[in-house]
């Protein structure tokens, strides 16, 4: 079984449109490369209870869970505090995090500084070499800034501890419509029920009208869902595979 | 009260990273601009437990919810009967539908036209006169297809049922760092409870550091508070409003 994870995104500017997230969609990329299973995205507002909500019931319910914004100075950012409520911690201020802003932000204002310090109690502190700032851990929740320069920078320092066997894929690209193949693909399911198989029509592509991606940790498996689903399709359907 | 919604995003290809989800940013723009307040999106797999029980609580919760994905004719095409589970219908053949698509699908295999005229229970079908395919409405609930082009015109053709009271927005622009000026934020909203502020940072920006959002139903609250703001904030702070 794959690992799984869930991610949070939090910020009114998503839900309002005046932001496109692009963390999640990074994110979902960075970790199905790493082997692991993203279950579930929820964007929420900066709102700590609904936060704290999903917060608890990521952490129970995935291996690893990530949250993007809503850490900073200002009144709107109200994650730490939502992930210490969700996980039942009190929010204290950390005396390494502290001595790590007063050397690097000394000049600014004592209470954005207070704050930055502020974490859920008993967070651990990730100290990658390449890292200015620490990422905060809470048990499996993993806290990262929504600045898509600094989320990125932070990921990837920390990325390779998530890395768990790989997923190997298989695409094919076909030229009918998908209703026109639909029971086939319902063939293929039935005989490889662990098989991942995504079928994504596509309009408008002068190549093909369909693509069709075979998934599995398992290799051996996957080469045999291949080579079943090239005997299902009749041969002029197909264009390409990869 | 600002009218509520709720985005459901159906698809495994979303959390695997292969698709980058684009309905749910234009889907947040187009409701904001019409006055309704979207409160939160979730992306979930083409798993029907899942769904359903997203679909009956965002029915509970928003005024009105939107699914994008997972209708069609395949087997990882599972909203339709996710939702009919959610809100506790069953899965029937709609004849209105199924006449409809027996002539415009008239030559594709009937198991996957009865799939595509297969509908929960009571749904309505909203036949604008600009759709060759009418869009489901079951209660408050609109299923949508996840293909964007398809998903922009059927959005397009029924967008204006949802028109609220518009929100008004201004913005400042600031030189200095957020941890500079984050008190004077809380006093804002201290003094503002129902103002929207936003505040945020943008890293390698030449002009400003800090984009702040004000934003109000209420045109004449939303004049005082950006008065106010500006009042608060030292003069050589702010380098341009809008």
């Amino acid at each position: 079984m794959a690992k799984t994870a869930g991610i949070l995104v939090i910020g009114n500017e998503i839900l309002s449109g005046k932001v496109v997230d692009t963390n999640s969609p990074h994110l979902c990329q960075e970790l199905y490369a790493l082997g692991v299973d993203v279950r579930r995205i929820a964007v929420v507002p900066d709102d700590i209870d609904i936060i704290a909500q999903d917060v608890a019931m990521f952490s129970r319910l995935f291996d690893h869970v990530f949250t993007t914004g809503g850490v900073g100075p200002t009144h709107d950012d109200v994650t730490i505090e939502a992930v210490a409520r969700g996980m039942q911690r009190r929010v204290v201020v950390n005396a390494e995090l502290e001595a790590i802003l007063n050397e690097r932000w000394g000049d600014r204002p004592d209470a954005a500084r207070t704050k930055m310090a502020s974490v859920p109690e008993g967070a651990a502190l990730l100290m990658e070499p390449d890292l200015p700032i620490p990422v905060l851990q809470v048990k499996n929740v993993y806290i990262f800034p929504g600045i898509p320069q600094l989320f990125r920078r932070k990921f990837e320092s920390i990325k390779e501890r998530f890395r768990d066997l790989p997923y190997h894929g298989r695409q094919v690209y076909v030229t009918v419509r998908e209703s026109d193949f639909s029971h086939l693909l319902d063939q293929l399911v039935e005989e490889y029920p662990d098989l991942q198989l995504g079928s994504y029509p596509e309009v408008g592509n002068p190549e093909y009208r369909v693509k069709l991606t075979l998934e599995s940790k398992d290799e051996a498996y996957l080469a045999q869902a291949f080579d079943r689903l090239l005997n299902l399709l009749p041969t002029d359907y197909v264009c390409r595979v990869e």
